[in-house]
Parts: structure tokens; sequence; C-alpha cells
């Protein structure tokens, strides 16, 4: 590990969260951190990028000295700018969180928290993204601080290529209720969508999603049952998105393999 | 099959674009279609759901008839809420589309047109996403929607296990280059992210994405390079997030793997 290393700190809540100053505080202690985040909440915005519209930089200063950038975009944006304009050096590092709620299971497709991790890993650069398991704001972030500390510095001193970042979810309990740490797999959770119709002031109806989270599991070694153990969860996560157990399969339909044009010409 | 199935067609560039228009028309020939999409334009959304505001869904007449229903929300939100308040029925099939632009390799990521088709899969319901790999509008997206028509038909009379949804992507050449169809896996092209500092007229500073898409591969079996040679690509897309391999490796660490609180109370 060099002596000082560079670290991005990034998150979907954006800049003026409490859980990005406690995870910015806690990297201070292993390198030189720089914040760049959205300036504004930005919740299961998911892998979102901004391609039809220009971007705003703005420098946010804390206590006379430079904390970071707000940028009014994704999360995505922020780490996807940050790498290829703002900084000068590549980072050694980069940190999305702390979100407030859970980013397990199938939740990981929707987590703009993990899609900023997911751009420092798609830059070859380790990357962790770390969620507090409440959504309620005033929660402690800062046993969540302390483990992103610990997993970050493990993590830079490891010799693992960082084709995968690591996803930690850790439990909204008091410090001492904290089991530890378990490496786990994502779980089969899903959500039972519904959505709420409401009318408005006017009479006019409207919408609101109200899904319920369901965890069928009950393996120690998934993340969202780990975590409701007590656990502070790690999953390592990647993008392989095919299913090469079917390629075969639809290879051999007469209909999806064949010489020349389908259709009528 | 059913005599009659039942197919929910969405998109990610609104309900007024010429693609899905084409698609709905296509679709129309395998049985009752229903449109369900967003009211404008939502390139490059990724997966974002809408949970922090309600949906608005309006009514869309075509020529005196029922078309379909505009949401003010993304593609997911289109299916999440067609599906599960919206149809009297849970679908046969959803079809996202017709795209304007490929949606391959890391593409798939960013995309609202699979997220949609994600969202039918997640619900257990065969789902295609289809993409024309060209941005232009003007571009015809007729031969796409016969492809539509032909890989739709083939994949409800299938049995397989909808956990997977078929990506396909259409060259945007003439019906008579088209060289047929190859099943073939995502490829490993990536994105060379810069993005072009400019200034308003005001003197200020913004940025704009600016990226260059590299495409490393040779191989035809992987969607990039057999769409570049004529091919309609259809590739089987699922989301499983855990990088298995460094599970044992991360477990392996002391630090990761403890049998109680890792840091100090």
């Amino acid at each position: 590990m060099k002596d000082k290393i560079k670290i991005l700190v990034t998150n979907d809540d954006g800049i003026d969260s409490p859980g990005i100053k406690a995870l910015s505080q806690a990297m201070a202690k292993l390198g030189d951190v720089i914040v760049v985040a959205p300036d504004r909440q930005q919740s299961a915005v998911g892998h979102t990028l901004t391609v039809a519209r220009p971007l705003r930089v703005t420098k946010v200063m804390r206590n006379g000295s430079l904390f970071g950038y707000a940028i009014d975009g994704s999360p995505s944006d922020c780490v996807k700018i940050a790498i290829h304009r703002l900084l000068p050096d590549k980072p050694d590092l980069v940190v999305s969180g702390i979100n407030h709620g859970r980013n397990t299971a199938i939740n990981i497709l929707y987590s703009g928290t993990v899609a900023a991790a997911t751009e420092g890993m798609l830059a070859g650069i380790p990357s962790i993204a770390i969620s507090l398991a409440s959504h309620d704001l005033s929660q402690d972030t800062s046993v969540a601080a302390e483990y992103a500390y610990l997993i970050a510095k493990k993590f830079v001193n490891s010799n693992l290529t960082p084709n995968f970042l690591l996803n930690v979810n850790v439990p909204s309990v008091p410090k001492e209720h904290i089991l530890g740490i378990k490496v786990a797999k994502h779980s089969s959770s899903y959500w039972e969508d519904t959505y709420e119709m409401r009318e408005d002031p006017f009479g006019r109806k409207y919408y609101w999603f109200a899904g319920e989270y369901c965890t069928p599991d009950d393996r120690l070694d998934t993340d969202d049952v780990a975590l409701e153990s007590g656990y502070v969860t790690i999953t390592p996560v990647h993008f392989d998105f095919t299913k090469y157990d079917v390629l075969d399969k639809l290879s051999s339909f007469e209909e999806f393999n064949s010489a020349e044009s389908n259709i009528d010409r």
C-alpha cells in the first residue's frame, strides 16, 4: 500500500447527509479524502446516468476548507465525473454511503449507493458500498463508519483484483449487539409490490408504491438473514448479465439459429 | 399456449415514440396488447424506481380506442404499476422497446428498456427487451418489430422457465442485409469516459458526458460483434450479483470472519 492513499467518498443521500459526514471522517484515518456527491437526495435512482443534459459542479466548503463537490446528478454521475474530470489522479479507493436503508438482495438493483461503487469497480478501483439497515435519518452512523474503516483498510491492503465491489450492510443496533462480520451471498428476498390508490385535494387519483419486503431465506450465509441476526454483512458483488446455462438451449431453437434472415423479404 | 395471450408493451423512449407504436402493432398479431409507458423520454435511467413521490396515470386514446396508459415515472415504475394495479390479469408476456440505441454489454446496466423487461422477469413473466442499433429516431423500426414478433412467439411457446429475460438487439440496416439471428453472450465492451467542459452564456462552467464506446472483443458469439456483423442478437440476461469465486477468499480474512464484534467497544 502507498503511504497515503486517495479516497473518493460519495453517496446517494446527498452531500449534506449525516452518513457521508461520518464516512468521510472515518476514511480520513486511512488516506486523503475527497467527497463528490449529489447535491440532493437520490434514493432508488439505480444506475442512472445523466446524458441528456449537462452537469453542474459546486465546490462545498466546511469550516473554511474544501469538503468536496456537489453535483446536480446521480451517484453514478458523481463517480464518473470525479474520476474522469475533477480529480487530478485516479483514486485508490471508492467508498459510497453510509446509506440509510439496507441494500441487500434484489435491492442492489435499485440502489444508487451500490451504483456509485459499481462505477468505481468498472474503473478498476477497489470500491465499497456501505448501508445502515434503518431508514431513520436520526440513527447513529458512527458504528457503520468504524466498520467501513476496518473493511476498507483490509480491502486496499489485500491483493484481490477489484473486479467486484464489496457491498456492506450494518445492522442498526447498538455497537455491543453486533455479532461480528459475515461474508454472505445475496439472499433471495423480494418485494411483494402494491400501489396504494389515493385522491388528491382536487379529487384526482394518484398511486404510491407501497411494497412489502419478503425474506424466504433462512440460511445464515445470505445477506438479509445474517444482517437480521446481528452481523455486519459483506457481499462481493459483480454484474455478469448472461445466463449461460440457457445459451445452448436457445441456440437449439431453429427460429433463433439460422444462416440467413428469418423474416420474409 | 393460450388462444389469446395478454401482452404488456412498454419502453423508455416514451409513449409517443415511433418504436412503441411499431412494437405494439407487431405484438397485436400475437395477442391482446396493452401499452403502459412513460409519458416522456427516459433514456439511461437504468433501474430507477419512484418511491419518494406518487405516480399519475393518464389514459391515452388513439383513433377513438384505448392505446394505453402514460405514467409520469420510469420504465420500471410502468411495469410494476401495470402488473400490480392497472391490469385486471397478470400479462403472459412483457415486451419493452423498440429502443433507439443498442443495449449490449455494459449498457444493460444503464438501460431503462432492459430495466422494464427485468421487472417483468422478476414477476415471473416471459420478458423481452428490444433495441435498434441507431440513435436516429427517423430510422425505420419495422424490421425490428418483425423480429420482436418472431422471437416473442417462440419464447411464449417454449417451455423455458422465465428466470431470465431476452435482450434483443437489431442492426440498423435494410432488411435484406440482416444475416439472421445469433444467440450471443454479452460482450466486454466498455465506455472510455470523458466529460466535456463548456461555458454557458453567463460564463459559468458545465460538464457534459461524452464517452467513447470501445469493443475489444472479436468473437462472433458476443452481442456487439454479432450485431456489427449484421446479426440480430439474443442474449439471455439475469442478475446474479454475488461473485461466488471470491466468497471463500474473503471469508479467509481474519478481519472479515470473527465470532464477535470486530471493533473496540
